[in-house]
């Protein structure tokens, strides 16, 4: 089969022919890929940025955001049948350890990664377990909802940690309206009555982001953070960073009001903050990272009702390479999904 | 009476005769100071750092942590009479704020901070307000409580947020065995079953913290991040700093375990953090201040049921400087108290 | 001035003069009266359900659910000034017992309820205090928004104690479609993305229900229960009766699934419940009374942002008696207002 | 091998000979039984109770609380090996259901329930799953902790959901100091600092009692209520139930303060509570069943640290009926337990 291979870091992928993957044990699944997004974080692969923590051994196969169709499946896999419709939890668990048994999915002690520990899914086929699988409404286009995997469970994540702290009457910006920030702010519209405020370099984005239910949009671009201030009358009661590097990290705190929380989302940059800064206002620095299956299960039922549209750019397989190109030159709106 | 004032940042403050204060409004109280608690921000304020974000008009009367008995009322005073013994929440709130509609004291838009924004209480009276009044079994002592109104309520309002997630299995890391950390100990012993870990570059306070509950103890000179992450397989559930200065405070988020929370009480440092390392582990920073007046009574219930002791070394009044340089020399064990 | 008043349990009350009330103490409030809703309480009153619960003297004057302009004000009041609109907290609170300090308004251990403990606002002015004021935009009605005082802050905050629970997949049912009903679907609405189901007798208050957000409708005439179980597969997460009375009471817990919560708001009725079926299913009945001081601001920003709408009838204060009566016919849609 | 058969509900069951099962699936697990716990609800079912709900094929083994050693395991087992010490939760679940993957064992919609459902631990061997396998310290004896799989993990499950509400300052009664209330005195006292009301029929209960941290007790015989009223000041913030049936469930109502929860905890009785009551005090009733995987762990730390101690009498499996017939007749303190 077709996949999409890092070879060196530093360099761009390939696209290449590769044996097809095969079940192995009793809870593995095997999934026709139908899309299969593509993310910042393959750019931070390809840069090298994951290599310490999750030391995948190369040459291997992008790719962490995935739909498609159930192939085949283990002897014990009960959940799902072939030729089901399935979306895939990004972190493959063990449901066997503490995290596990609290729902914690992305701290399972026993997870992978396929797409940065492993090979991934921008492959025409993908193993993963009975336990990544969440079967689907038979109807849906794989490719229509592949972005939700990665990019909206991350995205619906930080919303719903956010929700008991944006009652009517609150502030909540959100720092980068693209492939995450676009989702994030369809989640708080469906979900609060917050007042949303989008900050992004690009008028395009916040174009969007109006008609996503932004109330404010703010044009990064030298005065974001005092136009964040004045709006919400010295600091938001939550920031959404989506960004959080080049600068963004920092002007985020500084956006977040007293008592408010500053979500941390997006990652590159470093935080520097005087810890009297922190105290003399009580506010919190959270972090974030993917979610958990349950989470994922939500996030389809808001997209089945149709309230959060992923806005996303097809591109064929064997033109991998174009979307990363395009992802790093900034001229994806939305979410770019390869279709093999 | 005499009063221990603030001349000139950078100088030591002088302990000098000034008019005593008097009723205003009809929710006035005037207070017989029977102690005062001596704390590190008292040589924060000196050394003129909480001048930008408190602006007092110097000169003017240090003190924040009192207790004492009510002289006097003001005409719609309810909720305390003259004579009763009271510890004193430190901010003085409207009660009309959605933060004080909300319990939220430290966040209360109106406050003043007496020894911070205006007159404190190290001094012979001090005026504030009856929502700062706690009543007291009038057979306490002020001095042996005095403490608890601000060492204490902070430390007791971390370990309040802390306690969700502090079931049995966890670990806790206290950084510093001081006047806060010491309280924090012991709130952490009665609240919880977790295992605490106590860092310290004294022995001695290491040796209390023993005393007060500590499970492991280890002495900060080099190795403490290491040995914290063996003794906790990696990083604690929760980190409590209440030092989060000269290195501290990075020590501590790198202390702190997956999906752990590293709570920021002392401050002075700056954290520097890589934005990459809050997401992948998904960790969380939690500022702390003060506490609630609700908290202030929970903790004084803890006092009273002996679960809570302070140590504390007494001087006059009129020996504030030598407590103040005794503090600054790391010469305090527990909480240093002026008795006027 | 006019007011309505209750003479004796068992007979309608009388609309008479008697003395306009007048400022006593510093922080009192006088309002002329705007709009003063009617409640199934005020029928309940007239019965005498609430005679030893709250002992009024009687003749006294009925209307917890009040909206109006400011008259005047007591000498430290500082958070509404003489002219103010104002939308009324019922229960007047002292700001300093440990419910106050912890904002929940409802649990004050020394508030009154004007209209159920004394003299309430059907009438041309109404005597309450300054911690039961909210200010609003001077152009809004008080007509339009009196049944928010009430009604509104009651249904909101029985939804927002819900909102955890509610995650998208679940399924709400809400018992009653009337003056708190009304208002609960709009907020379920703007507030969470449950599947909501409602149940009421009247074909007219389904229709309304569905204009509101409704996704299912059920009318109550028998099978109720078993379509409930049907629409959420063996049970709702939660259900929120706002009728708890004639049978609804026993309904409302056998719609609740396994897991989930049954919120009592409305009342009159007798719930009984085998105790096994509260431990095999591990079902909650949920306590619902009035709201905090901060819902019912956070309620008035969705009713100034659209997000909430009241369905009114108004009549003057002369015909408070015909409001009671047509209340009591069942003919009212939404809620009866009267305007003095 | 010997197993204690029921064979028809109203008659006492029989110990007789049965085959021992076998390994079917990758994740069973064969356990040598060490303790099987004696419960009242063993009572129950003998009774026909739990006929109705649980539909199990007479004849079947008894016993749902067991601790014992790793005989034999599955083909994809990888927690526990043959040998290990463990305790075992009662619910084996299917960990695929969201109430799974919400860590919400007790609300499996694939659990079986060893017992209840089918063939129970009061038996040489025991058939369960890798997830019901707690991994024990390979020191304990499972005779110490069998009580803690059943009694144990439902005490410590309701004192859990109770932690957030039983700040310093609070009460706390707990009704019944049986199997399941001693431990949840103790749980209790290691993780709050609430005053601990008990209330019992037998003084030698109470005096256990008293010696596992009660700070005071009162004999139920007629005045129970009005004396917790009296001690409470007008009611508890929070009751725990271990009875629930010949009028405890009424009694534990009305000893709930206002704003309080009474968790219902045992069961057989019926509560009659007028929805006024549950309103005008804004009340909550919350059910409770079983607990978690995750908190039997927690329970098993505690244990380890000396924190919740067992009180047991030892009954060879062969004396399964006498056992049965003290725990009737009210002559066992603390737990019987079996041992085969």
């Amino acid at each position: 089969m077709k996949a999409v291979r890092i070879h060196k870091y530093g360099e761009l992928p390939v696209v290449e022919e590769v044996p097809e993957p095969t079940i192995q044990g009793p809870f593995d699944v095997l999934v026709k890929v139908g899309g299969a997004g593509v993310c910042r974080t393959d750019l931070h692969i390809i840069e090298g940025q994951w290599a310490a923590a999750m030391a995948p051994q190369l040459p291997y196969t992008l790719g962490h955001e995935n739909a498609g169709w159930v192939q085949e499946v283990g002897s014990s896999v009960t959940n799902v049948a072939v030729g089901d419709t399935v979306i895939l939890h990004p972190t493959p668990t063990c449901g066997l350890c503490r995290a596990c048994r609290a729902g914690q999915d992305m701290h399972c002690t026993n997870s992978s990664f396929p797409g940065l520990s492993g090979d991934g899914g921008m492959a025409e086929y993908l193993l993963t377990s009975a336990r990544a699988c969440v079967r689907l409404d038979p109807t849906t286009e794989p490719q229509d909802v592949a972005a939700l995997a990665d990019a909206g469970i991350t995205a619906y994540h930080a919303v719903r940690k956010a929700i008991p702290l944006l009652h009517p009457g609150t502030t909540c910006v959100v720092i980068g309206a693209g492939g995450l920030g676009h989702i994030g702010i369809q989640c708080l519209a469906a979900l609060t009555a917050t007042t949303i405020i989008v900050v992004d370099r690009n008028p395009d984005a916040l174009k969007l982001a109006e008609q996503l239910g932004a109330h404010h949009t703010v044009v990064a671009g030298g005065a974001q953070v005092d136009k964040v201030l004045e709006l919400t009358g010295g600091g938001a009661d939550v920031v959404l960073d989506f960004v959080a590097e080049q600068g963004a990290e920092n002007d985020g705190f500084r956006m977040t009001g007293s008592g408010g929380s500053y979500f941390v989302i997006g990652y590159g940059g470093t935080l520097q903050v005087p810890t009297l800064d922190i105290i003399s206002t009580e506010r919190n620095i959270i972090g974030n990272i993917v979610g958990t299956y349950n989470e994922l299960v939500e996030l389809m039922v808001l997209a089945q009702a149709g309230k959060v549209t992923l806005h996303t750019i097809t591109y064929p397989l064997d033109a991998a390479v174009d979307a990363l190109k395009d992802l790093e030159a900034g001229q994806v709106r939305g979410r770019a999904i390869l279709v093999p």
